[in-house]
């Protein structure tokens, strides 16, 4: 148990305050390993994926009673817990209503070696990604679909970006991710064999024409631009969605769905 | 053509600037049945889906020599074009890095009986959808599958929503939408003989089961609560998409391109 009323961080211009307001910053996040895991909820989520955070900031004078229960916890679980004034609590919060809570957590990842797969993987790459809210879409598709891991290929948006692990509802903590330069993602998938299959507006196969119950690389490509040439020349199967509208283009993180769906629906 | 020197609105506190700044707010777009384009390629998609602006707002000073074309196009047309300086256009601009162009144009979307289904309907019914993004993606997903229409059912985000038309990618105004209460939606589908079905956690059939191949609508629910009770009353199949992870919640929007996906593959 914690004590409610030791405020232990109150002066806006600590420099604890100032560090935390960095960790917004992709560059500071990656200096640290950590990412941003705030709002019960979001927190509830990653405690349930398995995540320890190194320390638990949080403003007494928010936080409602009901939820008080995951300060205690973590407290007791030896986690720091730092009580801070309301006043330094609306400087360190990312979100426009915070609710008092802000946890410090490893960032989500691991060397792409130290991935496993089985022996009919399924793996989502997702190239170049820029938008929060599809690379937090992807990961709670590839969740649902159960694959093995979800390879970020020279990402522009990291998996540590607060705004991704809110819109993965967690599953950025639950599902194996990794991130590497888009050659090194291809080399790792040819030393296991994986087949690869880029989604394309300018493909060549259907998809439910596509037999994708091998061992599996689904390949989506950037919001605005696709998947690069790379992935285009090496690709071992370009599928288009089949689509009977005039824009011809589906929205990324659609496109993912469909693929790994069309999967798990050949593999029965 | 237009003369690019003859600025008509200069000054911040004009009441024309008051009223386009209102146009953020769903109540002032459906008092006036209009919504905001802004930006080249926005206007470009806007244009291609046959949308005729009210009124084009540009800033001289701020659309460069390659974007003038769309001033000139429009001003041939017939569309009243308004020039004002960049200090009004950062004023009515809701983006972050404005191009100069913005326009008013009609609300997308027509009353529910006016909207025509073929003997094969496939309708998305969307009910209480908040994000502007997932509205938008959906209407992305749709126009690519080729629905007869897309309906909001008690809508929380209305189609006019400038970030929906944004996020539609153009698509808001080439597929036929409309947006009702959920008991006239549902009465709408039933006078046309639709099979209802219900896309949700708790179905208690699997999606690739379900026969899609008549009239349906396939309808998803909001973002945080899924469907109201009555579309789960109501619904003719409560289908769920198979997943295996432990989330067991999909994105609303991937839930949508997964079910249209699964009726047009179905229908070969």
């Amino acid at each position: 148990m914690v004590a409610p009323d030791e405020l232990t961080l109150t002066s806006v211009a600590n420099r604890r305050v100032k560090d935390l307001v960095r960790l917004r910053t992709r560059r500071a996040r990656d200096e640290y390993g950590v990412t941003l895991v705030e709002g019960h909820d979001e927190l509830r989520l990653a405690l349930r994926a398995g995540v320890v955070p190194r320390t638990l900031y949080w403003a007494p004078g928010l936080v409602t009673p009901a939820r008080r229960g995951v300060v205690d916890e973590l407290a007791d679980a030896g986690v720091p817990v730092v009580a801070v004034s309301d006043a330094v609590f609306a400087k360190i919060a990312y979100r426009e209503s915070p609710d008092g809570l802000l946890a410090v957590a490893p960032a989500p990842g691991r060397p792409l070696g130290e991935l496993t797969l089985r022996p009919d993987a399924l793996v989502l790459v997702c190239e170049g990604i820029e938008k929060p809210g599809n690379l937090g879409a992807m990961l709670r598709t590839a969740e649902a679909f159960g694959v093995d891991a979800v390879v970020a290929a020279s990402p522009v948006t990291d998996f540590g970006n607060p705004n991704v692990v809110r819109a993965s509802k967690g599953t950025v903590f639950s599902v194996p991710v990794a991130a590497a330069p888009s050659a090194e993602v291809l080399g790792w998938l040819r030393a296991h064999d994986l087949a690869v299959v880029v989604t394309t507006p300018q493909g060549d196969a259907a998809l439910a024409a596509t037999d994708l119950t091998g061992p599996t690389a689904v390949v989506v490509g950037a919001e605005s631009t696709g998947v690069t040439d790379l992935w285009l020349e090496q690709a071992d199967a370009r599928v288009v969605i089949p689509m009977r509208g005039r824009v011809n283009s589906l929205n990324a993180a659609a496109a993912a769905a469909l693929a790994l769906y069309e999967a798990q629906r050949q593999r029965g």
